[in-house]
C-alpha cells in the first residue's frame, strides 16, 4: 500500500475531499472483457449513501458514480477505470467554526502538523466519504472474483451489546438499518443508538466480514500473507481501531488442541475442516474454507457533547461538533468492509495465478 | 508489502527455510553514515533466540548474524545491507515422519495446495525461524529512528489470563522468561505453561509493543495509514490472528465521549493529550504521544496430543507433533513485534521527510 | 513503473481513452504547501495542444485542465491531485472503418491479442492523447522541484536532417512550430514536412532534453539509477524507439580519453567538469552538470499512402489511415519528454532526501 | 525499479560490494516446480566470468554460486531464492591509492556527495562486479521462459567499427572473444583492442540483444510498456549510455511508409510481418516477432593515461588507474545484457498471465 493507492496487480488509487467539486478513483489491471456498466455498481454505493436510514447521516448525496475509461461497449478493456462521483450537497458553511480547531479524535491536528495546511471541510481528505470509492472499487473486484465468490458483511456489535450468533439470519442484515444479522439484536440497537443520538453521543461497533467461495491458495509467505494484507485494508478504513481474522483475540485464550482445525477427507476427495477457527487462512494462504475478518469502529468522534480541545493558535477551546454526522459510523462501515477485502481477495487472484497457474483452486487431494 | 519484502524506503526482503543452509534478508534504503556492526543486532537476536529458557523450543541455534554488504569502515553506506545467519542445528531426520501429512493449524496443506511441492523439514519458509531476520532488520531500524525512539514489547496476555496493567513495571519484563511486566502474572503463567506443555499443549498470547519519542506526523492518507502498515506488520508474523492499535476493540464499546482523546496545551506550547486511547494515531498519523500496538499470537499448533489430519494422498491420519516447539509461540514473538514495528516506523520517518522535510517533530503550536 | 502509473514517491498515474468522455490522471506524493492553478499547468497543455499549427493534427481539442482535489486556497495540501480533461472533439465516425483492422506500426494488432476487446476509436488507450496528463503532471512536477531547475527541450533531427549544433539557441525553440533551436534547419524542416505531408507520408524526428540546475545526489544505485528510470520515462513515450544520454551512442565510438569528462577545481569549491560527455549522471546518480538526454520518434505509421495489414477475421486488406494526424508526431513529443524527466527528477529528489536529508545540492568540496 | 530491486511479479533484488566479503542476491516471485540447481546457473556465469580471455580484466574470480533458499530437492519450491557469489581475489591493496580521489567518468564522486562515504575499493557498489548476480537472476529467468525462447546476444560494434549484418553468424559469437557475429570484424576487432589496451586507452562498444519466441501480448499500456521497461533494464547496466528498440534512432530519418511493418497473413492463420522495424514490440507489447533491442557502451574510464581529476579534499590530481581492467567493459556486457533481457521478459510473462490468462501465446486469427 502507498499513499493513496493499494493492490498490486488490481490496484485501486483513490483521490478527493469531502467538500471538492468530487472524489474518485482508478481501478488499474482489472482483466479484460468483464461486463461492466455503471449499474453494477450503483447498488453497493447506495448500501453504503448517507441519508438512506436516521440513523445514518442526513447529508443528501446521490452518489452518482461516472465511468469516464476502461470499458468500451459494455466490456472492460483491461486498461484503466476511472471512477468520478460528483460532491453535491456540500454546505461548507457548517464547517466554518471549526477551521482552526483540531477536533478530539479526528485528524485535524495531525494533518495541521504533517502538512501545514489542510481542506478542513468536513474532514477533508480523511472524510469517511472517501470510502464511497473504495465500494465502487469493491463492484468491480467482486466482478473480477466472479459469481462463485460471496462477500457479506454484517454489525456483530454495537456499542458493546453483541449479537447472538444463534439468532444468525443473512436475510436479517438487509432488513433492519443496521446490517444487523440477529432481528433481536437489531432491535435493542433501534433504543440505544437514537438514545446515543439524543444525548449527543456516539457508540462504536464490530464489523464481520464473511468471504464464501474463495479459492484455495490466495496469498503469499511471508510479507504478502493474505491475512497481513487483509488487516491492512481493513485497518485503512476511517475509525477502525483493531482487526482480527477467524478466532482472532479469542483464539489467544485457547488451548492448542482447541485452536487447531483438524481436517478429515469429505465424500468427493476434498479435504473437510472440523472447524474454522483460522478463519480460512493459514501460513497467510487461504484453505478454502470461509475468510472471517473483523474489525473494531470506534463511536463517531464528531458529538455534539462539548469537548477540550485546541485550535491552531495554541489556544484551548471547547468543541461541540454540529453538522450532520453518523451516530454510529461503523454502520456504513459494512460495505466498505466488504468492498476492501474483496479488492484484496481480486488482488491476490491475479496475483496466484500469475506465479501457479496450474494451483487447483479447491482443496482436493488425489487418492494414489 | 509483496511477497516477502516489506517496507517503502527502508525496505526489507527476507529469505531462507528452516533447515536451508542459512536464513537472510536484505536492508535496502538505509541512511548512510549509521555506526552499525554485528554487535549491534545481536543482543536483540539474542533475545529471541531458541534455548534461551524453559519455556521455549529446545532448537540450540546460535543465531549469529553476519553482515556482508552495506556497511564500510563500520558505517552503513546507504547500499543494500546483506544480512545472513547460518542454521546449524537442524536435524532434519525430525520431520520425516510428517513429510506427506499436513498438520493442522500449519501452513503444510496450503502451501502444497498452492505450489505442489513444499520444504516440509520444520516448516520450510513457513517457520517461525524467518522471524530472525525480522529482528535483525529491526536492530538496523532502530539505528534509523535514533536514540529518541524507544520501543518496547510485553506478554500482557497468556492463555487468557492477562496482567494487571496497575502492577505493569518495564524492568520485570527482562526478568522472567516471558517478558512479563506483571510479576505476579508472570509467577501464573510459568505453573500455567509448565502444566500446558506437561499435557501436551499450548497456550496462546497476547503481545504489546509501544513506541515512544516518535516524531508527530509519521503516516499518510488513506491507504498508507501508519496504523494500516503497522496492522500488516504485525499480522504478517507467524501465529498472529488479531492486531489493535491504542484501546483496539475495547473502542467498539466506548461512548464518543469516552474515546476521543481530548486536549489542553502543555507549558511549552506543546499539545497535551488527557489520555491517549487513540494509541497515537489520528487519522492515520502520528500523534507523538506513545504508539501502542497488540497483537493476538494463537496457541503453537506442533503439540503432542493427536489430531486429526489428513495426508497429501488423500487419507485420514492422525498427527502427533514431537520436535522441540515452544509451548506458547507468543512469547518469542515479543522482539519480533517491536523488530517489527521499529521497521515500519523507520519507513514512515523516511517517508514523512521526502514529502514533509520541514514539518516539526512535535506537535507544538505557535501562539500568535 | 507499473501499468498505468510511474513514480515511486512522485507518482502519476493516468487513465483514458482518445474518444471517452474524458483523459485524466493523479499526482500522488506532491509535497504541500506549493502554490498551485489550472492556470500554472495549462501554459503546458497549449504548447502540446493539438491544431497550434498547420504541422501538426487539426483535431481541436482547448485540453482545459481541471483540479478536482489536492489543492486548498491555492496550495497544495499533501493529498492526491486528480487532473481532469474533457474530450470534445470526437468524431467517432472517423475510425468506423478501422475498427476491425490493424494499422501497421500501431497497436491495434497487440491489443486485440493481449486484451481481446479494444477501444479503436482514435487508438484508445495507446494514443497519444494520454500525454496530454503527462504534460499537465509535469507543470506540478516542475513546481517541486522550483525555480531553480530548467527543463526545456528541443528538436534536434527530423527525418534525418539535424540541426548545427553551432546554431543553437533556446529563444529560437520558441519561434517556430517544430521546437526547433536552429533557425537554418526550421526553415528547411518547413519544407521538408509539408512535402513529406503532401506526399500522404510522415517523418521521425529526435528530440533533446536539457534540465539544468538540478542538485547533485538525485539517483541511486543501481536499479533505480536516474538514468534507467528517465530512460523508461521517455521510452514509454508513444513512438519512442531510442534514449540516450549525455554522448550516448557515439560514446560507444570514442576511446577512454575522450569520454571520461575530467574534473578542475572551480574558484568557489566547486568542481568543475571539462566536458559532459556523460550527460550529468555518474553511477546513475546526478553530477550537478546539465542532465542531458535524447529521444528517437519514429514516423507517424496513421499515412495516407496504403499499406498492406491484416484484419481481425484474419483477412488481407489495405489501409489508409485518413483522419487528422501528425506528420511528425516528434514535434508535439517535446513538451512531453520535458514532463517525463520533470517527474523523474521530482520523484528522485524526494527520494533522495529521504535517505540524505543532509547532502549537499553542489558539488562543493571542503578544501581542509 | 526500486534502489535495488527490479521487476514486480519476478522481482530480483541484489547487495554486495566488489571487495566485500560476497555479493549476491535474491530472485522472489519464481514460480514453484521448476527444476533448478547451481549447474544451471554456472554456465552463463562463466561467460561473463573475468580472467576468461586476455581482452577482459585479468582479475581471478571462479564466481561460484550457491544457492540458499528456494529449492527442494532439485525443484523450485515457490519461495525466495537466494543467491551467493563469494569474493576472492579481492586484493584490496590495490586501491588505496584512490581512496581519496574521484576517477573521472566513475560513480567516486556522485556517491561521495550523496552519501558521505563509500566502500572506494574496487567501485564498491558501483562495480561492475555487481553484475554477476543478475546474470545468475537471468539464468533462473530463463527457465521460468522455457525452452520455448531464446535469448542471445552478440557485440555489433566496437570503438566505432560495426560488424556487416551479412556476414551475422550466431555460431561465431561463441569462437571468439568478443561475442561477435562476424568473423571478420572478430579479427580486425582484436587488433584494435589490443593497440588501445597498449596506449593504456580503451573503447567503447555497442551490444544487440535478440529473443526469439517470445509469446505475444507481453507488456502493458502505458508506463508498464515492455520496450519502457527494457530500456530501464538495459540502461540500469554499468556504462552504458544509450538503448534503442528496433530500428532505434534509425527509425528517426525514415519515412512512414518504411518503417511501419506491414502485415499479411501466413498459411497457418499465423499473422506474418513482412519486416520487424519495430523490434517486436508495438505500442509497449509484444508482436510474437523477435524482440530486439541494442545498448550503448562507453568505453571504460579506468585507464592508464593519466586524467585530470580532484581529492575528497578539493585538491586538483592526475589519476592513472593500474589495476586489472577490462579495456572494453561491452564485452562482459553481453551475457549481463541477456540476462536483464530474460528477467523483464519473465516477470512481463507472469504479470500478462495474471490480467489475461486466456490470452493466445501466438499472432493467430481466427477466419471466420
Amino acid at each position: 500500500m502507498s499513499h493513496n493507492s493499494f493492490g498490486h496487480l488490481f490496484r485501486v488509487t483513490t483521490w478527493g475531499e469531502s467538500h471538492g467539486p468530487a472524489i474518485g478513483g482508478v481501478v488499474d489491471g482489472c482483466p479484460p472483457r468483464i461486463p461492466l456498466a455503471e449499474a453494477d455498481i450503483q447498488p453497493f454505493l447506495d448500501r453504503r449513501r448517507p441519508g438512506r436510514s436516521k440513523f445514518v447521516t442526513q447529508r443528501q448525496e446521490p452518489d452518482q458514480v461516472r465511468i469516464l475509461s476502461g470499458v468500451f461497449e459494455g466490456l472492460t478493456t483491461g486498461t484503466p477505470i476511472s471512477l468520478l462521483i460528483e460532491n453535491q450537497d456540500q454546505r461548507s458553511r457548517d464547517y466554518g467554526e471549526i477551521r482552526d480547531r483540531f477536533r478530539p479524535g479526528h485528524a485535524d491536528l495531525t494533518y495541521h502538523l504533517k502538512y501545514g495546511v489542510r481542506d478542513y471541510r468536513g474532514g477533508g481528505r480523511a472524510s469517511a466519504r472517501e470510502t464511497a470509492v473504495r465500494v465502487a472499487a469493491g463492484a468491480i473486484a467482486r466482478k473480477v472474483l466472479g459469481e462463485g465468490v460471496t462477500i457479506r458483511g454484517a454489525l456483530v456489535a454495537m456499542g458493546g451489546d453483541a449479537v447472538d450468533r444463534a439468532n444468525w439470519d443473512w436475510a436479517a442484515v438487509e432488513e433492519n438499518a443496521f446490517f444487523c444479522p440477529d432481528r433481536a439484536a437489531a432491535a435493542r440497537w433501534e433504543e440505544r443508538l437514537l438514545a446515543a443520538r439524543k444525548a449527543g453521543s456516539s457508540l462504536g461497533a464490530v464489523v464481520e466480514i464473511v468471504a464464501e467461495g474463495v479459492p484455495v491458495g490466495l496469498g503469499a509467505p511471508v510479507y504478502g500473507k493474505l491475512d497481513a494484507e487483509i488487516a491492512a485494508a481493513l485497518m485503512s478504513i476511517n475509525a477502525v481501531k483493531g482487526v482480527e481474522i477467524g478466532e482472532g483475540f479469542a483464539a489467544a485464550a485457547l488451548s492448542g488442541e482447541e485452536n487447531a482445525d483438524e481436517m478429515r477427507m469429505g465424500p468427493d476427495g476434498r479435504v473437510r475442516f472440523l472447524s474454522n477457527r483460522a478463519g480460512g487462512i493459514l501460513g497467510g494462504i487461504s484453505t478454502g474454507q470461509p475468510i472471517v475478518a473483523r474489525f473494531a469502529v470506534k463511536p463517531t468522534s464528531s458529538i455534539l457533547a462539548p469537548r477540550r480541545a485546541v485550535d491552531r493558535f495554541g489556544e484551548e477551546v471547547e468543541v461541540v461538533t454540529r453538522g450532520r454526522h453518523d451516530p454510529c459510523v461503523g454502520i456504513r462501515a459494512v460495505p466498505v468492509g466488504e468492498a476492501m477485502l474483496a479488492c484484496v481477495l481480486a488482488d491476490h487472484l491475479l496475483r496466484h495465478r500469475a506465479q501457479n497457474p496450474d494451483a487447483p483452486a479447491e482443496a482436493r487431494l488425489p487418492r494414489n
